[in-house]
């Protein structure tokens, strides 16, 4: 049976995925991106690992086939359908830091995707400074030639998804993003299934 | 008064740098690569995070004037003198399962950055599982534009170096790379000055 769950922008959520089960991250209105983390349920000591990801797969646009590793370079996941293919796996998830660093017009509290990923863990005893980079799902963030990193307006479509196919027993947090400029200034929901 | 250590190929050091004094690393004979990682001496909590100084910068490519931020976005080091200019931040230090996984040729054991980084780091109580995306200095990464990652031989000659100023109290490790591919077929050491 799907369990289904609606993300409000600026939120986040814990989800319990036990191996060979698939989690459907889904983009329902377009251009919204989702942060994803997630722990190794038995040993929270086990993580996503963005460095281990990129460096044993030699590329850093992952999508369907490539296996997501955590930090022991063990398999976390397997991409099955993805309907974006732009993904970006570089840069961590918006903190309150990002906002007070980034966005100089900007004062005071700012909801963020790390905020939120540190509430939805923090049952799990799963503080922030355990959250790595993220797998931040149809983000769209480009290299460039000269060095410099662009974060460009993302170009997921309503309806789009991926497929995170767990690879073991994980814990895997969610969040509908909390930055205005990454989601072309428009703040929507996130949908997430669980499929068994 | 400047105190330094020549680190041979395949081995790494921990050096704990002070608040505002200057960790140069230095390639003496050219196209060898150095894994740098760095946790607060006060709180092993907190660590240098790749993808919070990618964020932060908006680049991949870091140099001199750049701040390295931790997990924490609080500044770890600024660089100072860069006589290269091309360090990679995006990849994990190699491993034993790095060359399980990339080097079907290999079989059995074979030294890496991440087995001397957590030798380094054991007697502070860290272990492998804390440590992240190293900076590698004098490491060719280039991100292609079609998602792949090319590793191309360092463009470090003999004497060049890259100075790491801290901005807190560090324990720093500091490899000379294991791996052969990466360092152009020779491994060579790595020096190290630790300036006040």
């Amino acid at each position: 049976m799907t369990t289904s769950w609606r993300i409000p922008p600026q939120t986040g959520r814990l989800i319990e995925v036990p191996s060979g089960s698939t989690l459907r991250v889904i983009d329902p209105f377009g251009q919204q991106i989702s942060d994803v983390f997630a722990f190794n349920a038995a040993d929270t000591r086990e993580s996503l690992s963005s460095g281990r990801t990129l460096d044993n797969l030699g590329k850093y646009l992952v999508t369907t086939g490539d296996v997501l590793y955590s930090n022991r370079s063990r398999p976390m996941f397997t991409i099955g359908e993805d309907t974006v293919g732009r993904h970006d796996f570089i840069l961590t998830p918006c903190s309150q830091a990002t906002f007070d660093l980034l966005y100089p017009d900007h004062t005071g509290y700012h909801p963020s995707c790390l905020e939120n990923l540190t509430k939805a863990f923090a049952p799990h005893g799963i503080t922030a400074d355990d959250i790595g980079t993220t797998l931040n799902v149809f983000m769209n963030v480009v290299p460039k030639e000269d060095g410099s990193i662009d974060i460009l307006p993302g170009v997921s479509k309503a309806g789009d998804h991926i497929d995170l196919i767990a690879e073991d027993d994980l814990l895997v947090g969610v969040t509908s993003c909390s930055a205005e400029t990454c989601n072309n200034g428009v703040l929507t929901p996130i949908d997430v299934e669980l499929r068994p």
